[in-house]
């Protein structure tokens, strides 16, 4: 009791509130009304409707009030910038919970990736929830930081922001009764379960769904959403960065379904955080396609609330959390301000809270330069396989080429737009380094590094020569990971990761003016790509068609094994 | 895995189901959509939709396929039969898990009582999930059998069917800041917690809110429900045997709204449960009164498990539980055939399942007949307070009449109805023996005696003379507990409730013909009452106005305070 003392005497009207907000439309997602009543707060919970005698009235002068926005999925890294300057970009927008799967930074760090985020969240005006990242390594084709096996992830349990088990992307694994993959299912039948499966349909659907995975954020088409929701999976609607599937899915949320769906952005880059911003944009966006404005709020609020059983959150109620967003209107949801536990966190897109240091998460990056094999492709008959990048896409393209080789090596041919591709192992200095050729960069000279690399997040390089391969490397290795690039044997552009290699603890400001050096440098080098580095992130993903290039060298994901450069 | 193995490869296609359901017409919950398609179903759960190799195929011949009824608030023990009677009565009616607070027997027999009923439903082809009660006793006014505090409720929360607190029927001690009643609280604040707080409004309710409390099943007007709807609760639109609130409540139930709704039943007496049925007579009800037969079915399947988290439970999926139901029609909701966990138990309303005995529960009426006072009142001053029975209502009046009196004792006056009350002890042997006067009983002669007394249950005897009032409360004893009629000192009908003194192990039936036997024995003795036995059964309960007689005597409710007879 003693803490909630003065709260329930203020409830019952007998006590001083500390805050009272008048003058505002309160938007109630429970019943989809909205009527102008004042809203009071105690101890960072809504303590009731009605005048009453509070320390601070703060008039909202017609505005809407809202539950504060939830992040039904959402991947940190992705942002590349420390929790604290993610929660700077997204709290000013509305938000004040998310729920993460911190599947990138346990590919490289493990566990202990998991509790250093974890523990930089504290204090946070907002609510970074976890669902446990069930596929480390995503695939056993590569080298990874860690391996988490259902013994690794259950002493995280009870982690107070661990809320259930994120996305199970091995759905051939779970279709086809992997007992790793079902030892984690079984581990967290009681809790939430996200899931993962791209243009999964008919019985292998239901095969995953036996398994007990209750949710898809992936569907890109209203088909597959719609069988999908049928068999009693939770919708997530994503429109992020990359993935865009609003327009696609809207016509999926119906009086029926609507409290299966929720709205999500998955991945979010820097520079559209900033410019964009978060679950404002896709309220925006939706609403301005037609979308009952109440519902679209419901889909960030109430609806991922219950979904993750998020106790006293996503509505404003009695006892509940006053995490609150004050919204000029429903159609833009610019957000005037914004209140976490009642205190006022943000104001007319300004972070209230002083600016929190994040510490590196440094050893990310170990590689025993003196250890490795030297860059060198011998040349050895008379194909090569080539890896073939399709514009704004992570599939590739298997073609095969005769290679140009001078001095009984194979080497970059920029007439052809044939380039070196390292992937250097970088979590446990194997001194593992797949070799190999892509086409698509456009590079006419210079080289492109980073560690940024779904999933397992190996330095990956392509470059024109083995001295800017070089050089972009150590450079990167000598931020603590990163990205770059090198021309004439220096660097000219950079962007230091030194948070496991996938975050900076720089500003979100200069974290994107970074990342746009970087494109800047690479299109200066020829490369056609509008998003050169993300062209370079997908390269190493063996998930993804068709000819992927790991540590451990070429991989063919249609057959699904590792293939020799040489094609003959 | 193991024992997933075959379902999974049935799941994918590459075996032989155990059942095929084909030519119903399935109603999907999640979408509101019906349509015909054949159900596969394999080791219990759902396989798939489809064609495809099965064991046995049965037709469903155009009838209605849906997933089985769940009622989110029932206590059993108001069936006066054992679980495995309630089970052969309500799971014929399409039912096929209840959601139930074990609060009655919890007074008479504590954390055993509990035991007792979970051991109880294993193995019934009816999910019995258990609310732990929160108010044992009731009041501290009367005596029961137990008290419950939070060290005796947590030992009970790993129980695999304990899923949460049950009513939290103290609203006053919540809003005040009763610490036992918010120990509880705090101590289930991660599961769900039940409400109970009839006409509750304003800060008062906030102040109920505030305590974590999340849903209410009392509401009997619609502004009352609107504003509990409003902050957040689920309302469970309870259609009973005795409180029926669906007419008043179904306009509650909108698009935005519906899916934070319950049908419930709360209480089914036995007659009512055999000819009228279960949740089949509240949807039967609801559909007639207008509400869209799909939204009224989610009402009692989706809806509950997800509020109360039942995983795999209230819709038809893949890698759900298989408990199905075969309406006739989606009017009369007519069950043809109910199907727990995959296997056919009931059809065409008969159960299929062999009759399961129950075990008495003994020892819960405990007597010390010589120890007793007698049963004399003295003639002290001039008037005396006066209990007045409300024909069908559990409030009563507190009258103030001059008594009848002979040889220095206050007796029975048939001729202006002022019939003498008992409220013996029974649960200790305390002895203790509460003594008063009643009108509205209209006995011209005899006596009737119950065990069942909310919430106390202690043994509540009315008679015209202290023979009778023996006969019938000694019989009543004798049996363990139960009900009885005596005359002339003669017991004339009777119904042994020899589960704790409020369930019997007859037969359905047998109760239910015994129940209606009692009720004509009281008629022709006088009474006027519609159900003499509700009428006694709320005689002893002191939290509802105005005055009631506990095992200590005389209680004003209004004053909240124990009272003399004697009212000069």
């Amino acid at each position: 009791m003693s803490g909630d003392e003065r709260f329930l005497k203020v409830v019952r009207g007998e006590g001083e509130a500390d805050l009272l907000l008048v003058g505002g439309k309160v938007v109630n997602v429970f019943t989809g009304e909205i009527s102008e009543r004042p809203v009071a707060v105690c101890q960072g919970r809504i303590a009731g409707f009605g005048e009453r005698p509070a320390r601070q009235v703060v008039d909202l002068r017609g505005s809407f009030l809202c539950p504060g926005f939830i992040d039904g999925h959402v991947h940190i890294e992705s942002s590349m910038v420390s929790l604290p300057e993610f929660a700077r970009a997204v709290v000013p927008r509305g938000t004040t919970a998310v729920v993460t799967d911190y599947h990138e930074i346990a590919n490289v760090l493990g566990a202990e990736g998991l509790t250093y985020m974890m523990r930089l969240a504290e204090g946070l005006p907002l609510d970074v929830l976890v669902m446990l990242p069930s596929c480390v390594p995503a695939t056993p084709m590569e080298t990874a930081g860690a391996v988490l096996e259902v013994e690794d992830l259950l002493p995280l349990r009870s982690e107070q922001a661990v809320i259930g088990l994120g996305e199970v992307m091995n759905f051939p694994g779970v279709i086809q009764g992997d007992p790793s993959v079902w030892a984690k299912l079984e581990a967290f039948r009681d809790l939430p379960v996200d899931g993962h499966a791209p243009g999964l349909r008919g019985k292998e659907l239901d095969a995953y769904l036996a398994a007990g995975v209750e949710s898809d954020h992936e569907c890109v088409d209203l088909e597959e959403a719609r069988e999908k929701l049928e068999k009693g999976m939770y919708i997530y609607i994503r429109e992020g960065s990359t993935a865009k599937n609003l327009e696609a899915l809207l016509p999926l949320v119906d009086s029926h379904t609507r409290d299966r769906c929720l709205l999500v952005t998955d991945d979010k880059q820097p520079e559209d955080l900033l410019v964009d911003g978060h679950l404002d944009a896709v309220l925006r966006k939706a609403v301005e396609r037609g979308l009952d404005p109440v519902t679209a709020l419901r889909m960030v609020t109430l609806n991922p609330a219950r979904r993750f059983r998020l106790a006293r959150r996503g509505g404003i109620a009695p006892g509940w959390w006053a995490d609150l967003v004050v919204l000029e209107d429903l159609r833009g949801f610019r957000a005037l301000k914004v209140f976490k536990r009642g205190s006022l966190v943000a104001e007319e897109g300004a972070f209230l809270e002083p600016r929190r240091p994040a510490p590196p998460a440094p050893g990310a990056v170990k590689i025993d330069w003196n250890g490795l094999p030297p860059l060198d492709i011998p040349a050895r008959g008379e194909r090569v396989r080539i890896i073939g990048v399709i514009p704004d896409q992570i599939i590739t393209e298997s073609l095969v080429e005769v290679p140009r080789v001078e001095e009984g090596r194979v080497v970059s041919d920029v007439s052809r737009d044939i380039l070196k591709a390292c992937v250097f192992e970088r979590h446990r200095g194997t001194g593992n380094l797949g070799l190999g050729l892509v086409r698509g960069f456009g590079l006419r000279q210079g080289a492109l590094a980073s560690t940024v690399a779904h999933d397992s997040h190996n330095l990956v390089v392509v470059g024109v020569d083995d001295r800017d391969i070089l050089a972009a490397a150590r450079r990167v290795e000598a931020m603590g990971g990163g990205q770059a690039v090198a021309r004439g044997g220096e660097v000219i552009a950079e962007l230091p990761l030194d948070v496991a290699g996938l975050m900076s603890t720089l500003p979100l400001e200069e974290v994107a003016a970074r990342v746009q050096g970087l494109q800047e440098a690479a299109w200066a080098l020829g490369c056609p790509l509008r998003e050169p580095f993300m062209a370079l992130s997908f390269l190493a993903l063996p998930v993804i068609p068709e000819l992927k290039l790991t540590d451990r060298g070429l991989f063919d994901v249609g057959s699904f094994r590792h293939v020799s450069l040489y094609a003959d």
